[in-house]
């Protein structure tokens, strides 16, 4: 149940039971079963039940409520699973499945709250204050790693920086094949109700095999089919899920808001906030130190927004009530030559201002992180992050899996995104004026 | 897709998806589906998303972070589904399936932060907002439901308030066998990942009948065993989520805090509060308007209590960490003769005020709300909440079910529980304490 | 996939995929393993391919189409499930448990056709086959359990037996709690599609402990719910699945009409069947040997029937145009006070020959083998039998799972069973009769 | 529960219970209801319970052990199902829906033994009888059809034939997305424990529309990635399940010891059949009338194959045994140039002799029906089994699939199959020679 510390005879251990994974166990009789319980318990680690896993999908997938405390178990029980598996066959040390094991749990220890929007707007790397977080003193985390032994800090940040001593190892934490996507996979489909994520976990935990002559992991012939049908999954789940118009649109109001928010503040404008919060730093643009990060969650921004319903600001009240009450923007795909584009986005512009709004909180170009989203990456640039399989049954050879699979192949291409987002009141209007330009 | 409109020739619909019942879709090519999906984009029920279904459910079972806004979709589908299949065979009026299934939606709507856990600090009955909600013209839904109809408003909060029209309708919605039950009961299963709350729902439905002559429902002989699978669902549901140690554990703790912060401000102690919210009326012990009430929901006790983390007063402070990080009270049951009970209780109490703890905030009895909870009632008093089946096949009668049961006469005994709840320091030492008693 | 050989550097194992149980894996690296995979690959084992679980439930569920082989390999993978975990904790004989693995493999060898139906016609105990099928030289599996270690086939055969030297062990294979059970309920549940047989199985296989002292099997405290809802999952099921009027039915027909046979037979009549086979002496009354007996299979009786339907004895070929065609026989539950049963009786069996059919194969009366039937029996001469708990938390005691759990209480009542079976053609005259007694 | 007439005021129902639909439900207040139900009563229809589904695929998959008629009644519940969503959008004609819901229903009615095993051997095509079946008087099925109205044989047949006055709902029935193709990768998923054949038949359904200009099925653009799911689930279940190398063996051994008996036979020599039956016609190589065919399921060859097993003709026994005891051909792909596959083939068929077994009966080369097989067949000349999807927001138009999705491009490559069987023990030899080769 939830969790319960059972001890008998010989065995100790701590259980979740998950939606996803059923039980998961985790074995307190061991060292590290100790530490990892340690971890989990820390106030850093906590968190992260404030933080949602999907951010502002709720607004589109209303099941999608989970946080990134739930996913981060999950990831640690896949860890244990496949290192069970692999550890079977292959010799593996003790020490170095600890590390993994640590740096599995912790992957997402930095993030901000909603995930990845605040990334955009306060300009950081969650991944930096992963490893901050996993290195500091300061913190419980980096504390109970320390003690636990004095370079677990280094080495379980090493593995977050990609620079981990066994490269197989760290593969299977971060890589286009790693527990990180296996778990959200599962879970995001799950809690979103949209089925699409769902792929044969079981089988690629069975065919995952380590190349010892050149460090790294790669999957046996009778897996290939298993990981075309994961690679489908996450296809389909940013198609549907992660770059849903409506999610996105949300992510716009957010932003707007906030920026209208810092923009009042740096104009000695009156606007609402709680005084001596790192909240009250980020709305006036000072870097948060790593405890301020870690004290942020979820609840500070919706709190800040729910007050700012009422703020005497038009802009800043007329966004907050957007996004509390679930009022998004439209969003457009611009399907259109590109040279129509630009006299588009102007004409489009026009009628924004001309319906009173202000276009820079109020007409937001939306373009997937102005970098093109690999669905599946094939670069040799980049060797620790592929995805390789075994082929030919007379004289197997390992390849990266988008040389033999058409499936794989087609899923290569990039994904480009560029939208815009606006008042929905505005929408046939607009409509009306993209047609003619298609 | 999470919330799409599709218009097409001739047919017009909403549509979620879900992770209990997949495709949850509301025809909007009706005036009730037009008025259905109007209620659900109001403020008010938007605010549901900022309410957790299951209160602090999620310190035990760590999946629990569903929403009421995700429930109660759930709820309107099953009403749906239940009233279609009903009227194929019964004559059911238009209008009353249609007050029938706002009331279906709406059943949550005035329920506060963290779902019960305030109802007890605070003393009101969410009902009670629910139907001021329903009624009040301030409201974007009272005002929703009476241009649909004058009378809407009225009618819809009868059926919350008991006093419909129609007794077998309005059994529907609030009984030992409700479309709310219904939902909840799969939904937690899936979503605690304990599994026991799932019965089989289709047969529910298809064995559900009309006994028009006295207006009540009834399940039909083939339906018997699958209400018995339904209410040891529920039985299951209560012994080991709603009444879990661990989660009166973490209300125990949510309540004491709250009362300490409330005696300090009483007091003129210095406790931080944002001014002009209604969270500032609850600690000043006064009572908050409908409007207040609506704008409360778990966010501002998150924020708040995040805050007081560091608090000057000591025992603020402490219950405030405790509570963000998660480390609660032990609890214990009292299995002991009722005559050991009240000197265990005064040696319990002294071993708080021993360890240096103020027992007014350390050391809590937990009784269950002082009435035993009956898992199943078969009271004469209640009928409109009992559970009726039809009986014998030449001569088929409809009798109330534990009649019938042995199985539901086995769950007809109250259910008690008292408990003590206090710091995990002295456990050992209450343990020692409680193993002399028993 | 199916069955597939997979050789590593030093894993080797077999699997096979399972509607149940996802993965099922025996790892051919150790010797119980090898021995396992060659079990199963004997004639005798791959027989059970043709025998259906549920013998004629597929006439009321007609998903229920699955054979003995399949639920067999899914008892082999929870013995192996259960002893790994108990082996975590307690100090268990590696030959020990390769002899209860082997016994859990093949506690169904030696069914006949269609499971329990031939047990009645033809008065044997496949427990018996069985034991000979594990014990003779004669077989594949005798003389893979000889090769294996000299004493392997009574030690295997002991626990069919009854008379291992561990008891707990042989507890997990036989008792009211067994892995039998255990895989049956899920599976029956499944392909039924009667949902009734789900119960929470990794937490009971969690919970599993062995009191050594006492050589028993227990469940922990935390584990009392789980089986509770296991023994309500086989409530479920009886009174849906396995005691279905429609089941019964089919088998009262299938008896009748081998009855003929077998009457004709023996009386010269013309009768067709192929010669020089196992059915041959089943027809003509003679025992079969162990070799006739496993070449015995469900197609066998299939076969017959068919070609009985042009049968020139118009009840053979009547009764088996019914049985191929299903157009079984109604089924009445005698709901009665017992002095009326006789004249009700009397008077049917005069409905029955006034029909124009001959009560002796038209018009059967079943009784649950007359024997009561125990949902869950707390019987003290069968300890071996019973379901023991941990209760208690600060002096934890075993006690049997009744005492202390009212829902099991109630299932203790036997299910009694006592219906007529006659031609569908005579239900309205029938139940004109039974209204007048009831 | 399985089958259930339930009579109430004025609902009448048959129900079914199933493993992948749950509760299938066929109304019988309808007059097309009470004829669906009398379909499936009849003799031919229930023929379908003992004809295996996946032919031998349970070799390889033992779970896949369920019958065509349960996936038959499958298909009439997709096809209720796809013409409730259309035609409350679509004006259907009643009459014509009734006939396309028989030709759902009755689809696989001629199938003979292990469904596609016996076409090849004896050179037959199972629409062939199917149409006679629908067409015949001497069917009670063609009576039931011809008896609803006359010339509803014939417009049933039609639909076989491809010919049906509508092409859309024809399309429903048979074309590359269809209730046949729908049903059926789903249960073979379930029940081969293989997974990959799941995909979003929800939204399918909600997504199919009629072009009634053009008198056509498509998918609305939200459907793409549904379908594409679909297709991508039927592209892994052909690789992993329907083209397995144990199930082309197994289907291998069988065709090579029905072509030995029937030599035998034709020589006169000594092998036992059951006289007067149709399969005695079948190994003297005599066309079956339509009674006969509809008489014969694979009872008739487990039964036969298993006498064989002591048949004195040392070729047939054998290869009795290996089919009835599993101990199938090896099978091996030619992963080589087709300029070495011939020598290649040459001497593996010599190593074949040497080995002491006949080629003819002991080496065959499968060639997957000697034509490619298209997972997905983009191909003009059949524009009735084209899959269509609707592209653009706003200027939407019909395409096809293959045009607009890379994915479902990527398909279109035929799958091309290559392999010999032979003997087990010849396994190794034979690997040596092809590791020369390759």
């Amino acid at each position: 149940m939830g969790k319960i510390s059972v001890e008998g005879k010989n065995s100790k251990e701590r259980i979740y039971r998950d939606p996803v994974h059923n039980i998961i166990r985790i074995r307190t009789d061991e060292k590290i079963g100790e530490l990892l319980v340690h971890l989990i318990d820390t106030a850093e680690f906590q968190r992260l039940r404030r933080i949602k896993q999907l951010g502002l999908a709720m607004f589109t997938y209303q099941g999608a409520e989970h946080s990134r405390f739930t996913h981060s178990l999950g990831v640690l029980h896949l860890i244990n699973r496949v290192l069970e598996k692999l550890s079977s066959k292959y010799t593996i040390k003790g020490e170095d499945q600890s590390v993994i094991k640590c740096a599995a749990l912790l992957h997402d220890i930095g993030h901000g709250a909603f995930s990845h929007v605040f990334e955009k707007i306060l300009n950081f790397h969650h991944e930096d204050f992963t490893i901050e977080t996993i290195s500091s003193e300061e913190t419980e985390i980096g504390r109970a790693l320390k003690s636990f032994s004095s370079d677990f800090p280094e080495r379980v940040a090493s593995v977050i920086r990609g620079k981990f001593n066994s490269v197989a190892l760290s593969q299977l934490v971060s890589s286009q094949l790693d527990v990180d996507r296996m778990d959200y996979l599962l879970r995001d489909s799950l809690m979103t109700g949209a089925k699409y994520g769902v792929y044969d976990l079981e089988w690629i935990i069975r065919t995952l095999e380590i190349d010892e002559s050149r460090d790294r992991i790669y999957v046996a012939t009778e897996g290939l089919h298993a990981v075309e049908g994961y690679l489908q999954a996450r296809y389909y789940m940013f198609k549907q899920v992660y770059f849903h118009r409506n999610l996105r649109s949300a992510e716009v109001v957010l932003q707007s808001l906030l920026k209208r928010a810092i923009e009042l503040i740096k104009n000695n404008g009156d606007v609402w906030f709680a005084k001596d919060t790192p909240f009250e730093k980020i709305l006036k643009q000072q870097k948060l130190s790593l405890k301020e990060h870690l004290e942020m969650d979820d609840s500070d921004v919706i709190f800040h927004v729910k007050k700012w319903q009422s703020a005497e600001d038009k802009v800043l009240s007329d966004l907050s009530k957007r996004f509390i009450n679930r009022r998004l923007f439209s969003a457009l795909d611009l399907d259109m030559p590109e040279d129509e584009k630009k006299s588009f986005l102007e004409e489009a512009r026009r009628v924004v201002e001309d319906g009173g709004f202000d276009p820079q909180y109020y007409f937001i170009e939306d373009k997937a992180s102005d970098v093109p989203y690999y669905l599946y990456k094939a670069d040799e640039k980049e060797p620790k992050s592929l995805i390789l399989v075994q082929v030919g049954h007379s004289r197997p050879q390992i390849k990266e899996i988008s040389e033999v699979s058409p499936a794989v192949e087609s899923l290569k291409k990039a994904y480009e995104l560029h939208r815009i987002c606006f008042p929905s009141e505005l929408k046939e209007k607009i409509l009306r004026l993209y047609k003619k330009k298609t």
